[in-house]
């Protein structure tokens, strides 16, 4: 076993894989369960991890990230996706949980229920956050769906974190990449409209060579402030 | 020691902690430097970790937490936030080492030097996305304004889950917070202007009722898609 700060310390972004090595894909299998149980925003789950290893597949998406090294010799690429258009499941599969927990007390008052069944479908469903924000038309919609999006991306990115530390437990690598075509990624992935690409996170074991330099960090006291 | 999956399944959103425990805020300290050795957009490190506990400071911050339960009996509270406004100095770094590293080699070709130097002054100094998008005024502003804050806003989430994690593996609890009056907090804390809250987490040692009943999870198939 590993110490957690062990885990934090070997990973790192590698953009060189060992093609030789004998791979084992169950260890991104495995890494890709330990990511549903990331924390979520409202427990929504609005999330998709497209798994590309497919030899096909593979090469199509190693080019829409733009001939980054870190794409270029991996064994598989995972792309972290937001998944807006679910959200009516979501809430609903939330709500009835609380409707059951609470189903032997007739007196619950209706707020315990409102977070799943009226603020959800509020926030994703439509207008929500025009009227919140004391916007309205075209600049209100825009407001929301850019908070949404926020919203969105960070969860995909605790999912993603907790991927990574999951495969460096392991001894395996990855380097997360933000810079691709995104439109020709959800094109090749059959992606609806609505989903954003928030990462894509190549795999595989690394080469020295693969890790560039020692890592570089601000000092802490330009990052940790007391209060 | 214990094994990431171990981790992983111990830490849940705690909304009850226990005031009683001989809580030893030291480990706080250690995971918020774990967390500053997230991976982060194009190591930028445009993030602050704001940590919240004299007891004056705290009682102002769960005020803004909307009072959550989540908030309300933690030890401390660590408020993940954006600093966009650091990025000069954080391009300037990353330049500096890349152009010592290739001080010897007086032929390296430009490019090698313009990610640091020429493309991230583009994305965060000012017009970059714009041109970029191919749109000019103020929806372009609002665009590029959009796309930098998701791009900064997964990097802070990225290091806010190795921090949970870093908790977690030494049985401290946590719950992350997205719902707050971020202009309260950013008067409260004294932030820039251009910062963002991402995150609020709040940490203690869980009492048993502080964890709302079991995991819940949607199928794996309908979270990971294999290509």
């Amino acid at each position: 076993m590993k110490a957690f700060r062990d885990v934090v310390n070997y990973r790192r972004a590698v953009r060189k894989y060992d093609k030789d090595y004998a791979y084992d894909a169950d260890v991104v299998t495995q890494a890709l369960e330990l990511a549903t149980l990331a924390p979520n925003s409202s427990n929504m789950q609005l999330w998709e991890f497209h798994r590309v290893r497919s030899p096909e597949m593979l090469e199509k998406m190693k080019e829409c990230c733009l001939g980054q090294n870190a794409a270029k010799t991996a064994n598989e690429l995972i792309v972290f996706v937001t998944a807006p258009q679910k959200w009516r499941q979501r809430a609903e599969m939330n709500a009835k949980v609380i409707r059951n927990a609470f189903a032997s007390k007739p007196n619950t008052p209706e707020h315990v229920f409102a977070y799943y069944e009226k603020d959800m479908p509020f926030l994703y469903g439509g207008e929500g956050l025009i009227e919140y924000k004391g916007l309205d038309g075209e600049a209100g919609q825009e407001l929301r769906r850019n908070d949404v999006r926020v919203i969105l991306n960070k969860s995909a990115a605790l999912a993603a974190m907790t991927f990574m530390y999951a495969l460096a437990e392991k001894e395996y690598d990855s380097c997360p990449m933000e810079g691709f075509e995104e439109n020709e990624i959800k094109s090749i992935l059959n992606l609806t409209k609505e989903a954003e690409v928030c990462m894509v996170v190549s795999c595989g074991k690394r080469l020295p060579e693969g890790v560039y330099g020692p890592r570089l960090r601000v000092d802490l006291s330009d990052v940790v402030k007391e209060h």
